[in-house]
């Protein structure tokens, strides 16, 4: 893989120019990108500029994020060839940054759960996950430093779980997504894919404009980590139950103090809600594509709208009461602990182009708007990570943590 | 004005047919709208239906609202003529009811506080407010009897309140702002102008889908009324006090329990936060505007962004926490009371073309997230109205209590 920090540490060391370093990516997406099929469109001609902490750092866009010079298509034939007049703020940022727009990465339609043509970069037969299926394959693979995707149920820690990528979904709002085509308002969540913990670091903490989110890995003292295994949500496969063991044995060996921690029954409640939220808010926010063209919805999608014709305002208040109450108990718990470690991924990527994986272990966070990031734990085989959280406004706190079980994996 | 529960009654009772009454306004807006100019853009001839709750409503749509059949220009030069793909998920709720969007309505560039050529529908020489500049104007002249703002500072209550209609900004998020141009996404919110309470009531609870919302005025037993004055704000003039004053009398006729309250310290810090929240994320979510079109900015808007570019992030999450805070202690205090009556506005619309109003009665109340209805106080010269503010989610109550005042007022 490209690491950002690597690629900018050479470049400031005078060992790389940032041309070079774009041209990295642009070799690696010609060797791979043809099995892999990360891209949408990439710029044949893209402006590199020496100035700024990104120079030389070739971004991959999810392609529902909007781009004033190349079309943003959704992931769907609605949207064929379509132009945006702007470029949404968190591209903005990354320009002003110094970095490069390279590419549009593939998105399942409107960041739904129907698959793309994507493949894992570790094995073509397997799903790279979804809906963030171009940028965590793109980074995967080597082809891109840094991606953006979003998260509505589980769309940037799964597919980097399953990828072999670093991500973090950070918390909500901290990244605006204004200009991010809306599937749920109170869900989609802009997030990150790096090569490794200290990349998505470095790379938020310069988008986000705030400095104390890189803490260059540092170990904060002696955290508390707390192992939750998600006992609402089906059992996972024995990969991603070996991958929880090793991460929780490298917590403690860095020095954590690592306990289990079974979540109370209102982070069950809060769990089932998540759909009814998300369904209602996409009924509203998709409203003239599923007027107008329900016939080129996607699979999955079309039912899936079909179903949601049906939610009544007094379930989605419901609903959102009970994520209101589990919410202000997490906040409560986050006092006695640092950091929650749990799945990324119900285990390796599904052997399948048919299906992009199960976000179950990822929904509760986010319906909780805390910071997750998803860590690879090496092993034999396809990628596994798993995913450690913070408090809302911790993700430095989370990265730091993370850092920590990366660093002692590696050792 | 044209009475949107008027003309539905009349519709019901076969008196008047949907056509009928989109022609009221088009006869309305041939009349007026060479003077007030409110609207940018009308359907020439609009589709018409005779199905649905709102058939035979004629809509104006604030003019940062995409629609797919009127170009959606901002206000702004810099989206002269541009045509949106879709429309809002806003604009597809008011037509499945079976309204008509009959036009597209004036606003300040990008809902910040530049005029726009709008003229108060009461005297061409005053305001009508902004930045729901032309929404307000077309309902107070009578052109429409439903139309579509936001509002940000204090762009629904003021307006409303200068050109002498009722209005809702209701609870943060209960419509969608997904396909409205963002200022703020923490602050923007969609409003409704109508003639009178129970108008925008009736649609306020036929657009979210919440029946009880519409209680057709009836007082919801002896409501308790706390008068708040706000003097974290410059104090108003004579003429608000004096409609203050009145319509705390007509509450106490119809039987509610007023007293004075004294808002906690808390909430003058969350009103000095205000600003700060809006323009960080406005320099965000405006950013391609000011990169690209710095010179085509607004008088006003251009300086606001220059001076939003020297905002930190320290002083913008220290803002968001004086926000939370206030809004904790808010839930708290509603406990105790129903409802809060304040001034709308500092007084009668300035004589002046060269600016808006003044926000500061409405700006922390926008930043609670809380329902707010203008209620017009009947009396001489330019119309004045009083804001009655209920708990976050309480959008029925706040109605119901302004309906209360309302009729009280009229007796």
């Amino acid at each position: 893989m490209l690491s950002l920090v690597d690629l900018r540490r050479r470049i400031e060391a005078g060992t790389l120019t940032p041309e070079g370093a774009i041209r990295l990516s642009q070799e690696a997406i010609l060797a791979r990108d043809p099995v892999v099929r990360a891209t949408v469109v990439t710029d044949p001609a893209p402006a590199v500029t020496d100035a700024g902490p990104l120079a030389g750092i070739a971004v991959g866009v999810k392609d529902i994020i909007d781009t004033a010079a190349m079309p943003t298509q959704m992931g769907s034939p609605i949207y064929e060839g379509w132009q945006p007049k702007t470029d949404a703020p968190i591209v903005m940022r990354l320009k002003a940054l110094g970095a490069v727009v390279l590419a549009k990465t593939t998105t399942s339609p409107f960041a739904s759960v129907d698959p793309t043509e994507t493949t894992n970069p570790h094995d073509p037969g397997h799903t790279p996950g979804g809906s963030s299926a171009g940028s965590a394959a793109a980074v995967g693979a080597g082809m891109l430093p840094l991606a953006l995707g979003t998260q509505t149920g589980g769309s940037v820690i799964r597919p980097a779980s399953f990828c072999g990528c670093a991500a973090i979904k950070p918390s909500f709002r901290l990244l605006p997504t204004v200009g991010v085509k809306t599937f749920s308002w109170a869900l989609d969540t802009l997030g990150l894919f790096g090569a490794g913990v200290g990349d998505v670091a470095h790379a938020l903490a310069l988008i986000a404009a705030r400095p104390a989110i890189d803490l260059g890995g540092t170990p904060p003292g002696t955290p508390r980590v707390m192992v939750v295994t998600q006992d609402f949500a089906e059992a996972p496969a024995p990969e991603a139950k070996s991958a929880l063991d090793r991460a929780r044995q490298a917590a403690e060996r860095a020095g954590a103090l690592v306990r289990d921690f079974a979540l109370p029954p209102e982070f069950a409640a809060a769990f089932e809600s998540h759909g009814t939220i998300q369904d209602f808010e996409a009924r509203q926010a998709l409203a003239w594509e599923y007027a107008h063209h329900r016939d080129a919805l996607s699979p999955r999608l079309g039912p899936q709208l079909d179903a949601a014709q049906g939610l009544d305002a007094a379930a989605y208040d419901d609903a959102r009461r009970k994520a209101h109450r589990a919410r202000r108990l997490l906040k409560t718990l986050f006092s006695d602990f640092d950091a929650i470690l749990t799945y990324s991924a119900p285990g390796f990527a599904p052997r399948t182009l048919a299906s992009t994986g199960d976000a179950r272990f990822n929904r509760l966070w986010t319906l909780m708007g805390v910071p997750c990031v998803n860590v690879p734990v090496p092993g034999d085989g396809l990628p596994v990570g798993v995913q450690v959280i913070a408090r809302f406004g911790g993700d430095g706190r989370a990265l730091a943590v993370a850092a920590m079980i990366e660093g002692a994996l590696e050792r």
